[in-house]
């Protein structure tokens, strides 16, 4: 790779920048919601069909796969898969191959929810673009097909054999993707061939310095279930005669956690790794403040305190050790107001992050174990289950890995700095499912800031990001080129 | 009153009964849900309308009061008060006054809530009638203009003077009840000359043998809010690392009551009235058993296991102590499936039901300071607030009174058995405001049988009830009118 492609495709990016606008403002007013399958199927599907377009126009190929699992659990068609492939000219066959993973759907998203501009209009305002998908994931899906396009312009040949695998519901549990992906690392299959995997749908740890993140932790979402009767009772009229599910479950939702975040499940803490040197020098020099994170995530103005106060705590607290939250009650009075209701069934909601090496099967043991002890001593005649509703292993990756190295190269020569290594609290879970299945490294590689308010009111994606993303992708390509091996 | 009314009007009534489904069939037709006025305010006027018109058909004078709150909390238009008059022709002055309550408004109902039918579309089924509002309180309602009717069809005078006081707001904390019955007891106006007070607007203990009511328990209804921050967070990105709000919420909530039903709130029951022998000995003979509650109220195929597996401790324990009911949480994530969620802000809802000699002021006070206090012992630094979102002291009536004597001997007159003497679990707080206001007895004259599910899918108004409703509300009217002084 030489400086002179650097300086040209760094200058064509630049001037390109108003033609990106405008393309991702096409993208986002594609309402491609995929929480809502009844009304945005079209959408999602139309925003795929608009991007392989787009990848055609630019001499790849491309192809809708159906998706493997046809329906989802209400009877709702699944959109297709779209893979595309765009071959080195010369070499090809000696050349590396990456394949790219982004999403092109988006969380739901209303005016009326509190935004500032219309969620479907890329609004452009002090150097952000305003809009949902612009960041989470759509500026960054783009970002690939500018990266080919700027090869295309400068006459320059890729180096590396680029795949793109873009699914249309990853914010709905990503459905079809598991199963797409055990068929296609079959042998001669679109994934069989690929030596890295390169995903951009995360985020930064702060606001202006760039990271690679090489661990996600896991989940064991449960519900834990009471019911006292077939029908909701009138509190009123019934109120002391029979054993209310409210108030068994409140029981045991209480014997979880306490206050000082400490999971009072026996056993949970048994098989969460050791921190080794190597791992507790990397949050050495992490650009992380616990002061703006309070304000970032408004804690500030309410309690204004977090549960360590240091920023090397705080961060294995939230990428390396477990934790467990509430998030609810279903089947409960849950409206504004008084209802007098004794709920006939109520269902905890609540999760744990895993982190390695906490297996699912075992966390799942742990906790029903548990609630089943605390229930017995409540002596209540009425009916508890506990189900696992999803699980997940955490993600551990290597660091150094030549992949993670290439991304890193690539950040330094853009941003003039090393990339802070992460992780991340949250799961991507097609991350385990690329390793396991091809048994290639995958690289977390986050182009958009801390803040930009992915899933929440005016998600916005930095125009300094987009146009510096385009840069890191690109060259993230040729860095992976250099690889000997 | 003679026999020869009694049978003409029996008679009379039997004959009408294919007009009173009809009629009733017109009024469930009209979605009056108080609960969402924004929606609702104009079918909860027309429903008042529609019962203004008939009465004017009657020949009785009608009109609709303002209410005299104006607007709810949210700025929504409260509908107005139906006040008519049905005067004596004869000796009108001398008369007696009576004053029955009911209201037009009803629950909220939909057919996805679990009912074999429309709700809204009066339904016939072994004699039963299904529909929203049928039996609460459309039903018991219209029977009032239906007695005036077969009197007027008859050309029987009214024994007494009747005025009736129609609300629609019940269904949603009575707004503007409260201030209308302190204007209309004013000298000269409406209330000011009413002798008794009527409503029907409660069940009967069991399916068959009816009842009068003496004692309402009292309401404290509570909310208890926790906050941590100013949004909703993600708990994979950031549980481990804040105060979550709802661990803190299920802790307070935890410390309220335990599964064997008692309130471990200090000082709750210091001033709670002791059993006298006159009071136990009415308990004795009542037509009730815990069998068939557990099966009317569908725990039989549950836990199968009531609070008290006796007649007499049970309906103590429904009636004359307090109890507690946790109802549920706002602001968490209460629907299917599993959002990882960490809420901003949860507020819990639970409600005591009061008894003689409770007042809720000192139990907002026990409340708070317990909360308060268990709170402290967390160490949180979340914002946590107490409120009593509505008080109402419990109603204890004298079952001997003249006006419950003439309830009586009506009862006897239709079902020929005397009727239980009974209390409920729940409160109407309009009861105490009549008496209060106007220093008047309050009858509490129930129609309906207990398994009619009020506020529940599937409310149901039996045909039998219905007419056997009709003929003891007429014969009440003539009872009273024998009532010396
Ligand atoms: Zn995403
Ligand atoms: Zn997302
Ligand atoms: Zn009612
Ligand atoms: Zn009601």
């Amino acid at each position: 790779m030489s400086d002179n492609f650097n300086s040209q495709f760094f200058q064509h990016v630049d001037a390109s920048v108003p033609q990106y606008v405008a393309e991702l403002g096409e993208a986002v007013a594609i309402p491609s919601v995929s929480a809502d399958l009844q009304t945005h199927l079209k959408d999602i599907i139309q925003m795929e069909e608009w991007t392989k377009s787009y990848i055609e126009r630019l001499g790849g190929s491309a192809e809708l796969l159906p998706n493997p699992k046809g329906v989802d659990d209400n009877g709702n068609e699944l959109p297709p898969i779209l893979l595309a492939e765009f071959k080195a000219a010369d070499n090809s066959e000696s050349k590396k191959t990456v394949c790219c993973y982004a999403h092109l759907d988006v969380q739901p998203a209303a005016k009326e929810d509190g935004w500032d501009s219309d969620p479907f209009v890329l609004t452009e305002k002090d150097d952000k673009l305003y809009g949902r998908g612009s960041t989470d994931d759509k500026g960054p899906a783009l970002s690939w097909l500018w990266v080919i396009q700027a090869h295309r312009k400068l006459g320059v040949d890729l180096p590396v054999n680029v795949k793109l695998m873009f699914e249309g519901m990853e914010e709905s549990g990503s459905e079809g993707m598991f199963e797409a992906i055990q068929i296609l690392s079959k042998e001669g299959k679109f994934l069989s061939d690929v030596d890295f995997f390169c995903i951009s749908d995360n985020y930064w740890l702060g606001a202006s310095k760039p990271c690679l993140t090489y661990g996600l932790r896991g989940l064991a979402y449960f519900s834990c279930s009471v019911q006292c009767c077939e029908q909701d009772l009138h509190s009123g009229v019934l109120g002391g005669t029979v054993h209310e599910a409210m108030t068994d479950l409140v029981q045991l939702m209480a014997s979880l956690i306490d206050s000082s975040g400490k999971i009072l499940v026996p056993g949970i803490m048994d098989d969460v790794a050791e921190v080794t040197p190597e791992e507790d020098a990397l949050y050495e020099t992490i650009d992380f403040n616990c002061e703006s994170y309070k304000k970032e995530n408004k804690v500030a103005s309410v309690s204004n305190k977090l549960m360590y106060e240091n920023e090397k705590d705080l961060l294995m607290a939230r990428w390396r050790y477990p934790t467990l939250s509430l998030h609810g009650i279903e089947g409960a009075f849950s409206g504004t107001g008084a209802k007098t209701v004794i709920p006939a069934k109520a269902i905890g909601k609540f999760s744990l992050r895993l982190v390695p090496d906490q297996d699912p099967k075992r966390i799942e043991k742990c906790v029903s174990d548990h609630l089943n002890k605390v229930f017995a001593s409540l002596g209540s005649p009425n009916k508890m289950n506990v189900t696992l509703l999803h699980g997940a292993k955490a993600w551990l990756s290597d660091p150094n890995h030549p992949n993670f190295a290439a991304a890193a190269r690539a950040t330094e020569k853009v941003y003039g700095l090393l990339p802070d290594y992460t992780r991340e609290g949250g799961s991507i879970p097609i991350t385990t499912a690329f390793e396991e299945a091809t048994q290639m490294n995958v690289c977390l590689l986050p182009v958009g800031a801390c803040d930009d308010m992915a899933h929440s009111q005016n998600e916005k994606y930095n125009k300094k990001n987009l146009v510096n993303g385009v840069k890191v992708l690109g060259l993230y390509l040729h860095e992976l080129g250099e690889l000997k091996g």
